[in-house]
């Protein structure tokens, strides 16, 4: 597997450069609100974003390709130039990077679904009720009490929210290339775990899963609901190319959801502290500016604003880091990033395709417009910006980049 | 090495089509004046160009790619439809092309510095104290006068300028992947001329090549400075698939910089003789138009300015195209492109990565604005075009091309 290798091959100057702040705000790409015609974003009212829109050089992101709606996963991976096609990540793997679980390379990670079944083994509900957290984490532990694990391999159950769980096998010689057990609808009994290629490794891993499954029935028979796991997406984790052996960057996250941080961590940046606050968010970049080349903040409002089509939440979240815009330019970076992962528009209640309006701005810009919205992006410099090359973007306006060719 | 076949496999008509003049000036897209916001184009009065603009396509050229800054090379071999990336030529072989050698298929060219060395062999100054053009050329005649040649192989060395130089392999089978022998800095001893991979053919060519770097040394041991060779930028010469072939279109180059010329004989382009004023450039268009499909003419002070730094002076090169411009309007060509091979802000000074402007005139274009420029590019018809995609623009609006599928 490449891991996107930058598209050309990027010469990365020896002597350093500039630095970088990149700011997300998760899903910050929006739709019109029908009675103004303006998205969140242009219905905020962001002086600050606004003044630094007139020293940008202006665009849309488009994260991972036309039409594409992507996970946190992708979006992320490929704000940090990692091509998001080949350098996917599992859901199980993405998952477990979600709960906080520190994978090592070779492990293999699925999601699981709390499930009920009838006694002759058929799917009554794919959500076992949708039990509380409290219920749904009692179940994980009993099973985690009474699992035997199979010889040779380590076995992490994690509860998630609600009836998800992820599970996470650590051993030699283990494969990913397995089937989903959930049949994806009530009637029928779970799929059978198996290998869906010829790789021996795979077939050995579906063979401890199936057992695993087998047991948890046995385990969790006498339970009203959640009586059985299905499971899916299952993923290995692969380490990928560090930022600083790609870029020569060294780069902090500062994030409050452990999903980002777990994906910065994937491609080595450090992490200074959980915030609590997106104030405290601000104040661990202030007081770390300095010692790293790259910085990354990401602001998650926006999106759970949109999750929950808030319209006037989400411009409320973006006025709030607009707030807070003035103690990160004061940082005085070369370079500052203001984008998304991808759009969360409060009418659709869900991550989109559309591009993400986004700002590069550095003493190399060529600005065009004084505001810092959909429109204004769409008619910027930049163009539609494909996600994954974002990065070189910021290493050219941090003077980081050599000359291509003679 | 595939050489950036057109994106679509492009259906070139049998029956020929409309002419085509392709306008490069060198480094055309600038950066905005910290006085005015305008960049060099929209600082210049051009009557002519702006005409032309009215009844254009305009967009912006991205030449290699986002963030990417293309050195003379890759930047003209994309306006010429060969992506830049595939068909990337190292810099020894540009070099040679550069002061008109003739490469043949399989010479081996790279690029030499002179230097001085210590009595113990320590590098002490990479330029040799830069001598002028003439020791220079003095002390490459001396070399070329005594150095005996390795068996089998025709080692030709032209002086370029000042302490630079160029040095070309003739032989069977040479290979380049060659290390640089240039250290890099002063206080450290040349780097032997190795082999970087285990091709056999280079660790001949590295051989070779040591060979002669320990000769050059023992003929200039009595010069005062410029006593030894640094090498870099080995590169192997492969022909390119030519623009007849790909295109079906009879080329020819006009161009006063003889890398340009160089770059354009590398796609199979003819050459009527060598302009001594940006006026004779257009002289020579003049008298051969009608003899060929595709005519290609370069402007090269738009970039010299901008390396300057003198803003003004990019302004009055720009100017000077600007009055020109009605004799190559004139001559009635189906389609006139006018663009950059990159950008050189004089406030940069040096080649970017920014975006071109640029404009595609035929009478099939979809004109939005009466002004050539940054601005009105940015919100033209065109979009943001990879540097490499112009020539099936070209094509397609001199009505060379055939339905892409039925």
């Amino acid at each position: 597997m490449s891991h996107g290798s930058l598209p050309h091959d990027l010469a990365i100057r020896g002597d350093g450069g500039g630095t970088i702040i990149m700011l997300v705000m998760d899903g910050l790409g929006g739709l019109p609100h029908p009675d103004t015609g303006r998205t969140e974003l242009e219905s905020a009212a962001t002086p600050h974003l606004d003044a630094l829109a007139a020293r940008s050089s202006l665009g849309m992101l488009a994260p991972v390709g036309h039409g594409i709606t992507p996970g946190s996963g992708p979006g992320h991976l490929a704000l940090f130039g990692y091509d998001p096609i080949e350098s996917m990540i599992g859901r199980g793997v993405l998952s477990a990077l979600g709960v906080g679980f520190e994978l090592r390379p070779g492990d293999v990670a699925a999601r699981l679904n709390l499930a009920t079944v009838d006694h002759k083994g058929v799917v009554t509900d794919r959500r076992a009720g949708r039990p509380s957290d409290e219920d749904g984490r009692r179940v994980i532990e009993r099973v985690r009490a009474e699992l035997r694990a199979p010889d040779g391999v380590e076995v992490t159950l994690i509860h998630e929210k609600e009836h998800r769980a992820v599970l996470v096998l650590r051993g030699e010689g283990l494969g990913a290339d397995i089937a989903d057990t959930d049949p994806q609808r009530t009637g029928l009994t779970p799929v059978p775990a198996v290998a869906t290629g010829a790789e021996p490794e795979s077939e050995r891993t579906a063979a401890i899963v199936q057992g695993i499954l087998d047991q948890v029935r046995e385990i969790l028979a006498d339970e009203p609901r959640a009586n059985s796991f299905l499971a899916r997406g299952f993923a290995v984790f692969k380490s990928y190319p560090t930022f600083e052996a790609r870029f020569g960057l060294r780069a902090v996250a500062v994030a409050r959801y452990p999903m980002y941080r777990g994906v910065a961590s994937l491609v080595g940046m450090a992490v200074e502290g959980v915030p609590d606050s997106n104030e405290g968010s601000v104040g661990i970049l202030e007081r770390h500016f300095g010692a790293y080349d790259f910085y990354f903040i990401h602001f998650k409002d926006t999106d759970s604003r949109g999750h929950d089509g808030d319209f006037e939440g989400k411009v409320a979240a973006i006025e709030e880091v607009d707030t807070l815009l003035p103690r990160i330019t004061g940082l005085g970076a070369d370079v500052l990033i203001v984008t998304g992962d991808h759009s969360t528009p409060a009418l659709y209640r869900e991550h989109s395709w559309h591009h993400v309006p986004t700002l590069v701005a550095s003493k190399w810009a060529r600005p065009s417009a004084d505001v810092f919205g959909e429109s204004s992006c769409r008619e910027g410099e930049l163009g539609v910006v494909p996600g994954k090359d974002l990065m070189s973007l910021a290493l050219a306006h941090a003077g980081r980049l050599d000359k291509y060719g003679a």
